[in-house]
């Protein structure tokens, strides 16, 4: 199917990380077999965390051994250390492990002290050695939080994140995900620091991972899209993100929510390869897993009228 | 103080309109007092609407005799017929009444009949008595609803938006809001129709008045302004909104949430002169006036990190 943007549909890990009730495996399979259905070509299947810390992850193997696997789809699993690469290079190793691993980094100081326990230097040591560790086995995101602001040292100079951006290159790392951890970013600064990534990285691969924490969710997306950027990280329901728990509403702010990117995006004519007809009850059926009313808005309202206009 | 945008807080009247529960005169006061106070140059303060069908602005005239008014500020009140502006009339000849008033029409035929319960071309009939009763008395807005898709006649012809608007132009109506009632439009869209319109009518000002049913308030915003539009209508909380009553969460919505789009606007260097200091508390006080939690993002979580930075 054409497509103008690729969607990484977030919700079997980030929407679920914040979850204190557990979410049973067979239901994280069904859900992610259902996301390959509707046409996503990237999922973040589970991650390696450890499972006494975060026990909703501790299925992390039987979730990648149960779910079924769409052609050309990266199932990405989140790794915080070696240890986390060394237990995905054992599922990997009997053919049921993730394709892809993201890799995280924090942009500031504050951030990666409290969020990595390690300072920056630390942490890119860490990254340097889990990459030897996967040794090629899968396809490396760069994961940098806080790319725009950062809740403990404030405003992050787009300088550093270019630096952090060039250190993730130079270890062979091609996709980065840029993270607007608190929802801080703007149309104007998302577009300045796509325009200049791209300029000067032209061979990455940059990915808007935004939170919708202020409402601009949307707008920013449009603004790396504008940009140029042709990826994007959403999880139905806009379930996730923000790790202080932010109460909004009756849910958590928040990634932005997929269902209303994909309305967006198809009714302005970019298409997503995403199957519309099953949109809304996919949305539906991820607020039934987490058992409450989640924050995507056309998940009440429906689709763009001018959507069905166009079909 | 200098400003970039003019925004037009339409809590008290577009916000209440669905509220079954009727807000008591002195808090409508004390609330539009705020509005004042915190720099709003144009202020939605109630309607003269028929008491009997709509109690909530069974207190129009006391509101108005009750509330401060600001030096150049504009205090507008809602007209459905030649009775309202005649009741408008007498509150103004005695020293009380607003100085601006809204002239309803609907883009699609459909809206038309169901909302004004008359066809476009008996609307416009209407309109014309309603502006020779007013008889230069006001500052005329024309408030065009379904200006991208009706909810029963689907998406509307630019064409027919403009030629709505050279209607209003040979009224004499120079300010026009183009109303998004049903949350269709998308920033492309907006884009196009404010640039058209703009090019066809230099001479009109032309307001953007969009609903955040499908999550696109603030990004359709944003392309409004990118298009030339200094004119936004907002609602603390997102209130009010569209007439079907599409209940959100726990809230119905909705305007785009004027706390939200002061934040967007501040964070990106475009001046509302609007007192920030002030803001989130505003936004809690309409809450409590309405009794219960609303839509706007930055009540919850706060005035962009970017906005620390800046002042």
């Amino acid at each position: 199917m054409e497509r103008d943007v690729i969607l990484n549909e977030c919700f079997a890990r980030d929407g679920l990380q914040n979850e204190s009730d557990l979410v049973d495996t067979a239901s994280k399979v069904a859900l992610i077999d259902s996301f390959t259905d509707l046409g996503f070509q990237r999922i973040e299947a589970t991650s390696y965390a450890n499972p006494e810390r975060v026990p909703q992850f501790a299925d992390a193997s039987a979730v990648l051994a149960g779910m079924r696997r769409g052609q050309g789809v990266l199932y990405k699993a989140s790794c915080g250390n070696v240890r986390a690469v060394e237990r995905a290079n054992a599922d990997f190793d009997r053919g049921a492990g993730p394709n892809e691993i993201s890799l995280l980094a924090s942009a500031s100081e504050g951030h990666s002290k409290k969020n990595l326990n390690a300072t920056k230097a630390e942490q890119w040591e860490r990254i340097s050695e889990m990459i030897a560790v996967a040794a090629g086995r899968y396809n490396l995101v760069g994961s940098l939080s806080v790319a725009f602001a950062c809740p403990f040292d404030g405003p992050v100079s787009p300088d550093i994140v270019a630096q952090d951006c060039a250190r993730f290159a130079d270890l062979g790392v091609s996709t980065i995900s840029l993270g607007d951890t608190i929802g801080a970013a703007t149309p104007d600064r998302i577009c300045d620091m796509f325009e200049s990534l791209a300029t000067a990285h032209p061979k990455l691969t940059f990915v808007a991972h935004f939170h919708d924490t202020r409402g601009l969710g949307l707008a920013n997306c449009l603004a790396a899209y504008q940009a140029g950027c042709r990826y994007f990280d959403t999880a139905f329901g806009g379930a996730g993100g923000h790790p202080a728990r932010i109460k909004y509403g009756n849910g958590y702010t928040g990634n932005v929510a997929t269902e209303d990117l994909v309305n967006m995006f198809e009714a302005m004519g970019i298409r997503t390869g995403i199957d519309l007809g099953g949109l809304i009850d996919t949305a539906r059926r991820c607020e039934a897993a987490i058992g409450r009313e989640l924050l995507g808005k056309v998940t009440r309202t429906g689709l763009s009228p001018f959507l069905g206009a166009l079909q």
